[in-house]
């Protein structure tokens, strides 16, 4: 998907300005990909015998689904300079990836769809915080 | 709409714990309320003669749009602990709600959605920071 | 809320055709009131003690909300004629919440959140039937 | 991003049924793709000098990227039977990315983003025809 995401950035008519366009489309495909597999992690959380005790897995990965989802968004527009909303949601969406990723790593051993939505969440997180540290 | 929101809060099958739950309604309807504007003010904004002055009052509709709607389904949900997502989620929405309104603003003696959209985004902005004042 | 849906449409600076103000409006509003209630469902039948016996009414829950949100987007836009997808989206709908409807009906009588959720699904239900009717 | 999907699909933790796994995997990726694009494709039409000219693009961008998005995480969930809600976002996906496909494809010539958007939608309006189609 780097590559749609990059086929879409190569085309915008007007100057992206000092963005790192390699950072930019990592963090947008990162978020697309993580709001997919949160949303994919709760709905095999709910399907687990011990639903009872992924409850708290669940929350989170319905929060960080939506919050990723935002941020890729909001992500995918420069039109306009937003910069400042541009910064919290990235740092929002960074706390929801940690937040959700330390949660699913937890439960990694018992259930592989933690560990496979845990590394999204790391992925995420980390994309997020270089995007974050490039914008200055 | 605060009426459907308190009934679904009063209905919650645990302990809310110690939430302010008139701020928590108020947040999550602001934020309903705030989303729906912002759509619809983007869309008049495209709608105008004037369209092409109006181009960073869309992006800001859009961005606000999205991060209001995430913000209300995160506070929609109360199951397991998640306050730090929250309080993330309520800053950037604290945030993108200013910044729209106040490009809203801006606008609002030549456009009369504009005028209505800044107002929707003000409310949202105070219920984001009485709600997170609560939250202690 | 109906009354800020409706002020957002008194300001739409073009012409909005023949369509049924007040049923968009109406539906406007049950779609947001409907995603709302159905996140908060699937977020009060998460910490049911039964859960294990709630997966298909949170699953039904996740997508009507999802449904609902797009449907109240994709109504709140004006610009542009967009009505083939304005009537598949209002069809998809109208499933979605019929659907949700009555698997939340279903629980009604032991969990209170379903009663009030099912009430909000059948608005939106109705709410969508009448203005796909008032479409022609 | 097919083999992130795929990943998580193979971690389900119940039996699919007889769903094709290909199929549903390819329609969730190009649902998440098609999302993003259209996203980009809309604020990239509205950076163009002729922005007032493709006023019905955006609009036909910003309903379809609700509707992927929607329909991208509706299929990410297996848990519950729910495939008449699965069928109906199908069919209203289908619509909204012909339909902007089909507006895309008419400026593709003159924007480079809308030829490459477009493609995006005809992939995705495909994948949806696809599953729809298997699953009987």
């Amino acid at each position: 998907m780097t590559h749609h995401v990059t086929s879409m950035l190569e085309t915008y008519p007007k100057d992206l300005g000092d963005i790192d366009r390699q950072k930019l489309a990592e963090c947008i495909q990162a978020c697309f990909q993580c709001a997919q597999s949160c949303t994919a992690c709760a709905d095999a959380c709910l399907a687990e015998d011990m639903v009872a005790d992924l409850r708290g897995c669940i929350r989170r990965n319905l929060d960080c689904a939506d919050v990723c989802a935002t941020t890729g968004a909001v992500l995918s527009r420069q039109t306009g300079d937003n910069l400042e909303v541009t910064r919290a949601v990235l740092e929002a969406c960074r706390v929801a990836c940690r937040t959700c990723g330390d949660e699913c790593a937890s439960h990694a051993e018992m259930h592989e769809h933690c560990r496979v939505c845990a590394e999204a969440c790391r992925r995420c997180e980390q994309a997020c915080a270089d995007l974050l540290a490039s914008l200055g």
